[in-house]
Order: C-alpha cells, then sequence, then structure tokens
C-alpha cells in the first residue's frame, strides 16, 4: 500500500441524481479527503450534465490540492439502469436519458478510466466494502430519497443479473391498483413510502384541513419543505406528520418482509436522504413490520439496520468501483 | 456412465405435499421408470407420515422391480423451510410440522442416504437441470397449487439464502390489506392466486348468484372442483370463471414484474397444478401483466415461460438432488 504521502493513488466517487452530482476524492484507505456538489440541470441535456459532471470531478480534485494525475480512476453511479460493461446508461428518468455512452464521454472529457453503475447498486457497494466489511454474504440494500432504489449482495458480491438491473426495489408492486407512480406501476413502492410520496401525503392532508406544525414552521406553501422538517414537527408533537411518516414505513417494512421472504438475506440495510433524517422515527416500525411478515425460518439472526454512511453511500460505493476496477 | 442396463444406480425422487407423497425412480439419464402415490395424512403426525413416505418410496422401487440395493439415493422436497444442511424441516404449516428431522428418520427406516429440500426449490432445481440443461444463469421459478412457492437459481446455482429459506414467493405482499393468507400476509400473492384462493372466489361468486356452467357440471356444491373443470367451463365460455382466473394471473403477472424488477434474471418459469390445468386460459395474461410492470432495461431477452414438466417437477427435482448428492 503506497504511504499516505503518496500522491497518485486516489479514486473519485460521483453520485449522480436528478437533482445534483455529488463528488469525493478518496486516498488508498477509502477516506474521504474532499468533496464538491453541482445541481444537475437535466433540463439541458445529457451533453451538458456531462460538462458538469467532469467539471464537479475536476473542482474536487482541485479542492484537495491534487492534479488529474493523481487520480487513479472515476467511479460514477447514474440514477436508472446501466450497462456496466459498456458505461451506457440504458434508462434513466429522472434525466430523461436513454442510451447515452456516458463512461466514454466522460473519459474524453477528463481523459481517465471511468467505470459507470447504478446508483443504488454502487451505495450497497460502498456500504458492504466500507461499513461492512465484506463480511455478509447476502445483504439487501434500500434506498430511500426522493425515489426509491436498491442493492442486492448475493454470494458476497454484487448482483445485477441479467440485464445489469436487478435491485429496482422502488417498483415492487405492493398495493396493487394503488398511488400512481412514475414508472406506470400503481402501488409501487416507490409511489407510497419515497420522500415525494410522503410529501405529496403531508400537503395534501395540510390542504384538507389537517391540524400541524409545518405551516407554522414554514408557512402555508410549505417552501423548502425537506425530510429534517418532518423529524423536527414529529419531535414538536405532530401528530399528523407523525402518522404519514410511519405510514410510509409500514409500507417500507412491508417490502423488506417481500424481500427477506424472497431471498433469505441476513441483513437488509436501509439508507438515503429520508432514513438519514428520519431513523429513530421510522426504523422501529419498518423493523417490527418487516419481522410480523417474514416466515418463520427465514428470522433467524436476520438483522435489519440503518446505514451509517447517509448521503455519502454512493460517493464511497463509486469509489470502491474505481478502487476495483483498477486494482 | 453406467450402462442403462446397471441396475445399481438408480435414483429416488419424493414430492411432499400437504395432500399425498409422490415418489419417482429414475435412472442415471433421469428418466422417470415408474412412480407411487399415496395419501398424505398429515394429521396422523409426523411420525406416521414420515413411514407412509418410507412404504411410498418402497413401493415404487418394487413396481419398478428393483430393491433397495439398486438405489444410490433419495432426494426429497418438503413444503415449507428446510435446514438443507441437517435435513430437518423447520417449518412446514401445511403438515403442521415444526423442527422434525425428517432426513434422519427417514434415513434410518429406509437405510438409504436422503437429501432433503425445500419442494419449490427442488422444483426449480429439477427445471432447471432437466428441461433447461442448466442453461440460463439466473432463473426465478414460480409453482402454483394449492399453494404458491418459488426457487431461485443465480449464476447457475441454486440459491437458498442466509437461512434456507429463499423463494418464498408466494407471501409477497401484493395488495397490502388484501386478503388473508395463512401465513398471517394479508393480500400476498397465495392468498390472492393459489388454487385455494380461486376455488374461494369461485365459489363465494356462485353463492352470490353468478351465471356459470360450474355448478351444471358438478352440482351445486361444487364436489371435487378440480382445475381442469374451470378450464372446461372456460372453453364452454364460462365468462364469470374465465373472469375470476385471468384476475388470478394477472396477480400472477404482477408479482412476475416484480420480482424482475428485483432480481432481473433471463428467465421466469411458471409451473405447478394450476398453470399445467390452464396454461393456455392463464399464461398470455400473465406474460403482459408482467412486461407492463417491467422497468425499460430489465426486459431485454426475457422471457416467460411455462414449465413442461408440470406435477413431474417436484419428483425429477428431488433427483436431480439425489444424483448430484451422490455424484
Amino acid at each position: 500500500m503506497p504511504s499516505p504521502g503518496d500522491k497518485s493513488d486516489y479514486v473519485v466517487g460521483v453520485d449522480l441524481g436528478g437533482t445534483k452530482v455529488y463528488t469525493g476524492i478518496f486516498d488508498t484507505r477509502l477516506t474521504l479527503i474532499g468533496t464538491a456538489k453541482f445541481s444537475t440541470k437535466s433540463s439541458r441535456g445529457a451533453e451538458a450534465v456531462i460538462h458538469r459532471i467532469a467539471r464537479c470531478v475536476q473542482d474536487a480534485i482541485d479542492e484537495c490540492d491534487l492534479s488529474p494525475k493523481n487520480i487513479k480512476a472515476v467511479g460514477l453511479g447514474a440514477p436508472g439502469t446501466v450497462d456496466s460493461e459498456t458505461g451506457r446508461v440504458v434508462f434513466a428518468p429522472n434525466l430523461a436519458w436513454e442510451n447515452i455512452p456516458l463512461q466514454k464521454q466522460l473519459e474524453k472529457i477528463l481523459d481517465l478510466p471511468v467505470f459507470v453503475g447504478n446508483d443504488c447498486n454502487l451505495a450497497m457497494l460502498g456500504v458492504h466494502v466500507h461499513e461492512l466489511k465484506s463480511k455478509p454474504r447476502h445483504v439487501i440494500g434500500i434506498f430511500i430519497g426522493t425515489g426509491i432504489g436498491g442493492g442486492l449482495i448475493l454470494n458476497g458480491e454484487p448482483h445485477t443479473g441479467a440485464n445489469h438491473a436487478a435491485g429496482e426495489i422502488g417498483h415492487m408492486v405492493l398495493q396493487a391498483g394503488g398511488p400512481k407512480c412514475g414508472c406506470g406501476n400503481d402501488g409501487g413502492l416507490e409511489a407510497l413510502a419515497s420522500r415525494t410520496a410522503i410529501f405529496r401525503r403531508v400537503q395534501l392532508g395540510i390542504k384538507q384541513g389537517e391540524k400541524n406544525l409545518l405551516t407554522d414552521m414554514l408557512g402555508d406553501d410549505l417552501k423548502d419543505l425537506r425530510s429534517g422538517d418532518l423529524r423536527k414537527a414529529i419531535r414538536r408533537g405532530d401528530k399528523f406528520v407523525e402518522k404519514v411518516v410511519l405510514d410510509a414505513a409500514e409500507y417500507i417494512g412491508i417490502a423488506v418482509g417481500n424481500l427477506i421472504n424472497i431471498i433469505s438475506p441476513e441483513m437488509v440495510v436501509l439508507g438515503g436522504g429520508v432514513i438519514e433524517a428520519l431513523d429513530d422515527e421510522m426504523m422501529p416500525t419498518i423493523k417490527k413490520t418487516a419481522l410480523d411478515h417474514i416466515l418463520p425460518g427465514t428470522d433467524k439472526g436476520i438483522e435489519i439496520v440503518s446505514s451509517k454512511l447517509g448521503d455519502h453511500a454512493g460517493i464511497v460505493g463509486g469509489a470502491v468501483l474505481a478502487r476495483q476496477a483498477v486494482k
């Protein structure tokens, strides 16, 4: 292993989301030494976004007093289906991307090796390798933010399946005929329990006259509502917000139960912005509901936990991918 | 490979169900050369059932003009969670079994090596090895009969997970708050689309006065109703029965869609008595619904097919397990 002073063995992890690009520089021990954040501006089109990603990477490198020649590789998680062999984004609805050669174009701009995977698959990889030290053999990760995605570790390795598309847990139908989802699957987990779904239910309830503390905090239009505001409202005794959040936690718990019954992992890890903000509020209900739904025999030693990596899971996963690819 | 005339290299496959024990004798090429069938009589308790299994195996051996010394091993699928290392049935609700040392007791009676797995995991193994020639790397099997179970082949191998309990697809909740299931999971696939669920809906509808052809065929109490009767009624133009069967097919299609989104297999195989009887009636709706529910990117090359092994999948799977274990 190079000494910490060795300036030629860094990797970059990039978490490309529908609203922001988040980039981190990591040393050989996967310690995060600097970050940069850009808004995505997906409405400007794929080429403009790819240039923004490149600038975000360059800014993070510069922020750490490094230059591109100190970087071994870049690992990037994209919000959609990715052909990880070619680094092509097959379909990313939140970016309105179809069949974009992201790896090739980014390599051309950065003049560095780039590796691309699905954002939640990479977040799971980051959690497995960095947080769990690669110990559990079968793990399911569920990441709850604007949308809901997942990643699977089976037999100690990421499972991406026949079409590199496994882990689309957010589109699991739990309530056939239920609320509409962007993907067309009514009653899918994302339409029931993502931040978007929770905010929609909060806003609708308030419009219908539900008593709450949020409007005192943020004004009637709930401008700039964030997951953290829900936590504050609940801690101040807001029963309406608490009910909406616990309903979402119950749906997540049912999904966790389904996944345990199907895959029989030893661990389920929950992450993403919603869990980071509402860990204490949601996790007890998620765990209880999941345990209520799993069959005897699948429950032995099962652990249902929240990730400590929080919003960093994506960039850590990107860094792990880059590190594994150039090892 | 021994010549077909070699009388010392046969294996036995056993499919232990809630209502019947079905046993087959297989030669080295996995050709089925004889069978025996017993009712299970689970109400008599585990010890009596295990003796019935042994007699069913002995009858099948005798039926083929063989003796136990011609048999290498017995592979048995049990309807529940099985610790395949010890051959212990951890939990089998349809038999009212908990923690039964099936392998040990059966070996003692038969004086032959016995290997035990979950019935649907073994049916999937049988379909994969014998029908699909072990070609697809990632396959999901769904077996629809009195209950609904499943099996996973991932990276070319059976995936049974951390607790040997993977594949409990029947208990996937698809309709949170929906019809009750024996397992306690309301709105699970089994409660929506198993033979039991279909028959229940047919009987309820007829009680409520739905026009149908079944009562002409079987009498008002629908005595001895079988899946094949539903097929006959539909082919004679029974719109009520057709609707019930297509509703079930739609739920199965949603489940198939969920599983493809989660696991990204290259193939989903449907089997079991209900599919065997209602293949032409159900498969088009199952396929269409599944394809409507999967995300772009997971659909490339995906095949959704019915197994040709029909009711034999379980005993073939048992035979494959026995063959692999003593190879």
